[in-house]
């Protein structure tokens, strides 16, 4: 066991099954699919220290902690979550899951269909936030939680905390939307499209039945990495980070690697490449394109969230220009418009919208002082 | 014959081949290549009135007016050029060439090597912003041209007008360098990167030799084009003219057009990859990389700049995230520590980087009031 005093320590996986069918928001019925979860800290007694945490687009459940003694990476958001950390396990039952379609655990495209026994692969139904949020309340109901005391996200993670307040407002106390946004811009939806041409345009993708292939399409998804790599960061921390250092100390005139940055960014695309699926890559960045809670609001976001009852801290970056402080702003009047609860605050930082899973003081303080003072207002 | 009175009409490409060698930066000696170039309007008695037109990532020689009487399509800067207009045919001599490189009939990678019979291919060496300036110092040479009243150029030509300043001060009066930097960022080295291994890792590149094979990597250079687009617009534009229109009102759940940002973005990759060549591409954006005048003198600018005898006009555009208004200060700013004679104007545009092509009435009214007190100022 990991002596880390702030550490969760380690963390056993969960898995449960629902073998009730779930009929989703594209009108597709799942009989049945599992959902692979972890918790840190303990639930108390009448259930009322619950905290959802939600991942983005290339998380999973293992937020916190470490998988074994001798692991040497902790959990994505592991600087957030533990004992004495902002979301403090010493008080705060925290639940997070592997997203439905996703590709750690819980059941999506690579999960073996158990009428067919192959892998889902093409067959495999799109999801939206607003589903993954139904499948949070299954597991919630699950582990005895009627309402969380808070559902917190960060980008992809940020829309579900959000769509968990206007979905099941009674379910819910507080949501911390951070670095996220009502909906994406089409810029955003420009950036994903490309990532998912070079996914769909991959010969090695076979419609989306590589599995029973023995390949993966591993160029498009390490191309499509690459890609999100630079739109997560800003313009001013590449610069800092790599500027214009040079691989090898000069030019060699060649398409191989020159620069550092292009060093970073295809390790961070072959190693994504060779540890994500896909399929679910694909279906995670139309979840974020799809998102949009006013669609069906005549476009108008304050009927949308008409009915939040959570007090809500929405959470934003100044370098972020993929989830750009504008945004956050349109929840805030939004939720304003109806007389909701929020708070909001704008973090100085250089990153980008990376900035969320980083540890910032001011950022960590505020998520601090925010979930202290959560559990006496109620 | 057309018959727009502020038209050059129909112009006829002219090709010159140089059959001396010529060394390359990179070290590579070309044995000969030819250049294929237009003019518009005539050059005077004493050869004081021409101006070099030169091309960014994508253009070619054919800046203004058209190929034959049926064409559709004008010229990429025909609302720049011609008679009446900003760089005024009725005054100036103007040059435009297709980069050595090209794929529009300047020797380049898809052209025939006359020592194998074959297309150059993965053989061609790669080329710099410097090299093209001395094979358009060799073009002038070939036309009687001793000194430019002007080179102009946006973007990575504009680049090139910078170069000429440096490298050739006393065969160019004015420099117009517009939307253009004096170096990439890692942000810009970060998307050319990927841009470039989409065409890298399609399996129809064949290490740049696709040619033999009788197929060309249409896939990765779709993907190229498609970012490369997203890159020249601005959030605001994009979020104008398509926001989140649905291609179809409703959602599909899938992985076809939703989108009308997707639409778009889909033709313009189809249609850029079936016209332009792959392996041009990689060249031209590996000039824009390299691109570095400061690299050799100590990373100072100022110091670069030093030979720089010509007054500057350096223009840039408030929405340009791509090479933003600070890329273009940094230019001026070198140029004034030299006690050079510069002007810069930041125009304000909703556009982004593309707006350097575009129709702007400000920009419009200040490159012609810049070139009508040209003539009169030397």
């Amino acid at each position: 066991m990991r002596t880390h005093t702030d550490s969760v320590g380690v963390v056993i996986p969960q898995t449960v099954r629902f073998d009730s069918s779930i009929s989703l928001a594209s009108g597709v019925c799942l009989p049945g699919f599992e959902l692979v979860y972890e918790t840190y800290g303990a639930l108390n007694d009448d259930a009322s220290n619950a905290v959802l945490v939600c991942h983005a687009l290339s998380g999973n459940h293992h937020a916190a902690g470490f998988h074994a003694p001798t692991d040497g990476v902790a959990g994505w958001w592991d600087n957030m979550i533990g004992p004495g950390k902002p979301i403090d396990t010493n008080q705060f039952f925290v639940v997070s899951s592997n997203n439905l379609g996703g590709c750690h655990g819980s059941t999506g495209p690579s999960s073996i269909n158990s009428s067919t026994g192959q892998p889902y692969g093409s067959s495999f139904p799109l999801v939206t936030v607003e589903d993954w949020v139904r499948t949070q309340t299954m597991l919630a109901d699950h582990l005895g939680i009627k309402c969380f005391a808070a559902v917190i996200g960060g980008s992809l993670g940020g829309m579900q905390a959000l769509a968990w307040s206007y979905l099941f407002p009674h379910r819910i106390r507080h949501a911390l939307v951070i670095a996220a946004a009502s909906k994406l811009t089409a810029q955003n939806i420009g950036f994903n499209d490309v990532a998912r041409q070079a996914i769909l345009s991959d010969p090695d993708f076979h419609g989306g039945d590589y599995y029973q292939f023995g390949v993966v399409p591993s160029r498009g998804l390490k191309l499509a990495r690459m890609l999100g790599h630079i739109t997560y960061l800003s313009d001013d921390v590449m610069g800092a980070r790599f500027g214009r250092l040079l691989q090898n100390g000069g030019i060699n005139f060649g398409f191989g690697i020159e620069f550092e940055v292009e060093s970073y960014l295809r390790y961070q695309g072959e190693k994504f490449s060779s540890s994500f699926d896909a399929n679910t890559y694909l279906l995670m960045t139309r979840a974020l394109d799809y998102f949009d809670p006013a669609r069906l609001h005549d476009d108008d976001l304050s009927l949308a969230l008409s009915e939040v009852r959570a007090k809500t801290l929405v959470v934003s970056f100044t370098s972020d220009w993929r989830f750009s402080p504008a945004r956050s702003k349109e929840i805030v009047k939004a939720l304003l418009d109806n007389g909701a609860q929020v708070s909001y605050a704008e973090i100085k930082a250089d990153y980008g919208h990376d900035a969320f899973l980083l540890e910032g003081t001011y950022y960590h303080a505020l998520i601090r002082n925010y979930m202290q003072r959560l559990m006496c207002q109620d």
